[in-house]
Formats: C-alpha cells, sequence, structure tokens
C-alpha cells in the first residue's frame, strides 16, 4: 500500500518548513482570527497541493526558487478556504475528525474565514513579480465556483450525462491540481510544452481522485476516509456511479433508485443503496474511468525526462487509484 | 434635501454604462450562474464606490483614464460580493426590497456566487497594468473580513469601547471607501499627497455612514431605509449609541439596558428600545460624532483644487449626514 507521504521524498526538504510557514502567514493581530486560525490548522490535510508545486518544478527540469514557497502556501490556502466555504455548503459537521468552523460558530464566521484567507492567498501572488500566478489562480478561483454552483443545480437531475458530470468535477476540484503543478513547472522556468504536460497530468489525476472520492461517499468507510459520508446521496447529487446505474436499469428498478434519492422521508440512503442496489457493476465502471484518466496522467509523464520527481509523480497518481480498496 | 444621484453631476457620463458593463462582466455560459447574476443586478444600489472612483480621479485633478472604468466595476463587484455574503451572515431575508439569495436558495448557493464575484474582481485588477490596484484590493479585503469576525466576536459585549468599535467600522466599511477613492486618484497620476487625501477623505465618510447605518438600525424606517432594521439589536451588536447608552446609565438601569439584548426570550427588542429606554441623547451623541468625521472628510477636501468633483464630493459627504433626518 502506497502512503502519500512517501511520493514526496524528493521534495520533503522543501515541504519540511510549510505548517510553521502557513501559520505565520495568517497571524493575526485579531484575537479572534488567530483562535480561528489555529483551529483550522488542526485539520490540515496531506498537503499534496504544496508537493505537486514543488515536483513539478522539479520534474519539468527546472529550478527550484523562493517563489516556489509562497506558490505552495498559497494553493493549499486557496484549498483550505474552499474546505471552509465548503463546509457551510453540505452542512459537514466533521471534517478530518476536527469540529467543523460553522459547527462551532455558525454560518457567519466561516463565511468570513474562507474570504480572509482567499483574500490573503490573492495578496501573496500579487507580491509575486510576475501576475502569472495571480492571473491563473483567479481564474481557476471563478472555475471552481462556478462548478460547485453547477453541481448544486443539477441535484436531483436524473438526465445529468457523464460528460456534464466530468466537465463539473474538472472545474470543483481538478483545476486547482492543473493551476498547482502548471504554475510549479512555469515558475521553474521549464518550456511551455512540459508546463502544459504538467497542467495537463495535474488536471487527470484531479479528475480520478474527485471520481473515487465520489464512490466512497457511496461504499467508503468513515473512519478511514476521516469525513462525513453519504453526504451526496443526501442533497441529490447525481455522480458517476449512481449515472451509470440510472443509465442501465428502467421501468419499475429505475423509479425505486428514483425514489431512494428524491423521497425525503428516507433516512439513512447510503446503508439503503448498498443493501437494497446491486450497484456493484457501477462502481466498477467509475473505477475503470477513474483508470482511465490516471492512464492519461501516466503518458503525459513519459513526456518528461526521467528523475526522482516525475517517478514521485507517478506514485502520486497510484496513490490516488489505490483509494478505493 | 440632497439626492445622491444629483451629487454625481460631474461623472454622469462614466457612469451611464456602469450598469451594463457589470452585467457584461458576470456574462457566463452557465445557466445557473446567470440566472444569479441576472438576481443580484435587481438589487444594485446607488452605486458609490465608482463614483467615487471617477470623482476622486477628478478632484485630485488628474485624468480619468480607461482603467477607471475597470476600478469602478471592480470596487462595485467587491461591494457586491460583500452584500451577498453578509445576507448569510444576518439572516436578512430583504436587501434593497429585494429577496436575498440566501432566502431563495439556502446558504449553499449565496457563498460560492461571492466567492464567484470576488474572484473575478481580482481577476480584472490582475489584467490592469500595474499591480497597485491588486494589492491594495486583497489588502482591503482582509481588513473588511477581519473587522467582521473581531464584530461578531464582540457581540454581547457590554465592555465594548468607542475606540474599538470605531476600529471595527473603518475595516468593515470605510476600507472599500477609502480603496476607491485612493485607487481614482492614484490612477488618475496625481501625486501621492492627494491620493492620501482622498483616501482620507473615503475613510471619514464611510466611518460616517456606518455611524449612521446603524442609527438607523435602530430608529429608521425600514421603508425609507429599504433594508431589514433591528438586526443589531436581536443579533447582540453593540453599536455607538448602544455603547454611549450603557456608558452613561449605571445600577438598576443598566441592567435593565442589558437584558433588552441579552434576554434570549424577548422579541422586537427595537420597539422596546425606543418605548421603555431614553436614548435620545445617546443617539444625539452618535450623529455628532458622525458629524466630526464629515468635518474632517471636509478638512481634506479643503487641500484640493477647487472643481465641480470637489464639490461633488463634498455633497456626498453632506448626503451622508443628511440621512439621519
Amino acid at each position: 500500500m502506497v502512503e502519500l507521504a512517501d511520493c514526496f521524498a524528493p521534495v520533503q526538504a522543501e515541504l519540511a518548513g510549510l505548517e510553521q510557514e502557513i501559520q505565520g502567514e495568517l497571524a493575526s493581530d485579531s484575537k479572534a482570527l488567530s483562535g480561528l486560525v489555529g483551529h483550522i490548522s488542526k485539520y490540515a490535510g496531506k498537503r499534496l497541493r504544496p508537493a505537486l508545486v514543488y515536483l513539478s518544478a522539479k520534474a519539468a527540469g527546472g529550478r527550484v526558487v523562493r517563489e516556489h514557497d509562497k506558490l505552495a502556501i498559497i494553493v493549499e490556502l486557496i484549498h483550505t478556504a474552499t474546505l471552509v466555504h465548503d463546509d457551510i455548503l453540505d452542512g459537514a459537521d466533521v471534517r478530518r475528525r476536527v469540529a467543523t468552523v460553522n459547527a462551532l460558530y455558525g454560518n457567519h464566521v466561516p463565511v468570513l474565514l474562507g474570504d480572509f484567507i482567499y483574500a490573503h492567498a490573492f495578496a501573496m501572488s500579487v507580491d509575486l513579480p510576475t501576475p502569472d500566478a495571480s492571473r491563473i489562480l483567479a481564474r481557476v478561483t471563478k472555475i471552481v465556483c462556478k462548478g460547485e454552483i453547477n453541481q448544486i443545480f443539477d441535484r436531483f437531475d436524473f438526465g445529468l450525462t457523464e460528460p456534464r458530470y466530468l466537465k463539473i468535477i474538472e472545474a470543483k476540484t481538478a483545476e486547482l491540481y492543473a493551476a498547482s503543478c502548471e504554475l510549479g513547472a512555469l515558475y521553474s522556468g521549464a518550456d511551455r510544452r512540459r508546463v502544459e504536460a504538467l497542467e495537463r497530468y495535474g488536471r487527470s489525476i484531479g479528475v480520478a481522485f474527485q471520481i473515487i472520492d465520489d464512490c466512497l461517499d457511496l461504499i467508503g468507510d468513515e473512519g478511514v476516509v476521516g469525513k462525513s459520508l453519504g453526504t451526496d446521496l443526501e442533497s441529490g447529487k447525481l455522480t458517476l456511479p449512481l449515472i451509470h446505474y440510472a443509465a442501465t436499469v428502467s421501468g419499475a428498478e429505475r423509479q425505486r433508485f428514483e425514489s431512494l434519492i428524491r423521497d425525503e422521508s428516507l433516512t439513512n440512503r447510503r446503508a439503503r443503496l448498498s443493501e437494497e442496489f446491486d450497484i456493484g457493476a457501477s462502481l466498477d465502471y467509475a473505477f475503470r474511468r477513474a483508470d482511465d484518466f490516471i492512464k492519461s496522467a501516466m503518458d503525459d509523464l513519459d513526456t518528461l525526462p526521467a528523475t526522482p520527481s516525475r517517478d514521485a509523480l507517478r506514485a502520486v497518481a497510484e496513490f490516488v487509484l489505490c483509494r478505493k480498496r
């Protein structure tokens, strides 16, 4: 079993100071804000996006420079702001086994905290020597929000197609992976072709990650995944295995399936899905589609010179796929 | 009685296309997003911040250039994003006589819509020829959020002092006024001294505006003000007249006053405040303090050459004060 942290070996030195630097960036003379920042530090994740920044810089054959340290913090802050605002979206009360900010303070505070973190990330990007990062990150943030809004408006829509689903998850998840890779390569001075290959790599693993995340929401173990699961089913969010299942059944079975999601009186839809519906083949289909994206990511890596960082990006892609087990 | 729109005469031509340009900026291939953008256009306000951009450019003795059109849109978008997120904060269901986005779609959508609008404003600022606007606006957005967070954590704190209250409203309201004036002057090519005078002018009228807004929350007429009132009292937000009143009473009267705000079983605190407490002198005090800030704003205008735009900024300051009647 691959551990994600093991993949980061070639950039371990670069990542070492990250936690402290993020805390330092968000340090404040406001007691209220400091307390909130301290709280969210407890649900720090695997720091995958910062690792992608550094690994992409090296895999592109470029040099890791001072700007990469800023970029690593910026992409992680944008991701953190998204998480804080996502907690408002799905009413989740546990993230990475820590109470979410809104469970503690209501909806007021996390909206502002997320806004503050976004603004800080933009402020940091403006201080970089070229406007590329600011431009890319503002664009990506817009795409992420648009993707999430589209997903909300598509809830309970059993006519949702696979291409539209893929477009939405590319927007809401994969674009920030793509930007992390692109920015890492771009600021290392690598040529355009390699920057684009890494950007595509990031987008592909992002889509694969989200497909598998959506599968785990249906069949994962909360203790292992480390967050509330079953929220997609409860909120009427049709993800790839559900889209596939809906397309393969008809008549009474299809109606029974739609009721599982639409019937407001139902509880514990997640257990019912596994017990009352034969969704195995649809889950297999979704995992195969994730695999397709990982293969495409590997193809892009093949165009780069053989380096420990390229191998590490390979291992990251394999890890994304391994999460299914 | 001064009407705000009358003050904008020297920049009427510049403001004429604003509504359409804002809609054009937010145009989208997403039906969901387009619908939301169409909805919030209905609660367009007086466009005071764009007017400040243009008036400051001219009052500083500089030239209005193409960048000012972008800046006018940017500051209005940031203000709009703040409004959309503020509606989540105070649970308001009417803003400018239109249902708020969260009353229609729950809390999910307005968080993302606000994020999208913020990101679009930053994206626009990045495309300006110098990074000044991006830097100023990212900094201001951080200050606004910090001010709002501090205000939330200070709720029900009867030890809140006037200086701390002023610092909070300067952050949450006045900084964006200050930035609108600063950016207008800065991008017109005016010298630093004039840019700073206009920045101070903007900050002063912003503080005065918020003091009066807070008074109107206690004694205004919803039909005239055009938004839900009494929300500060209901949420335990201690504003200048309340801070002053708390400092002037003691013993049983003070306890009765604290109960008005603290007692969860009470309803209609706003009517009770007017009927059961003698707050007239405290309101007068708050209006006098607002007047002090307006006078300070006028002093800064006195350092600028006499132009129709300077006179218009004077009239804007007078309008802010007139709102009390």
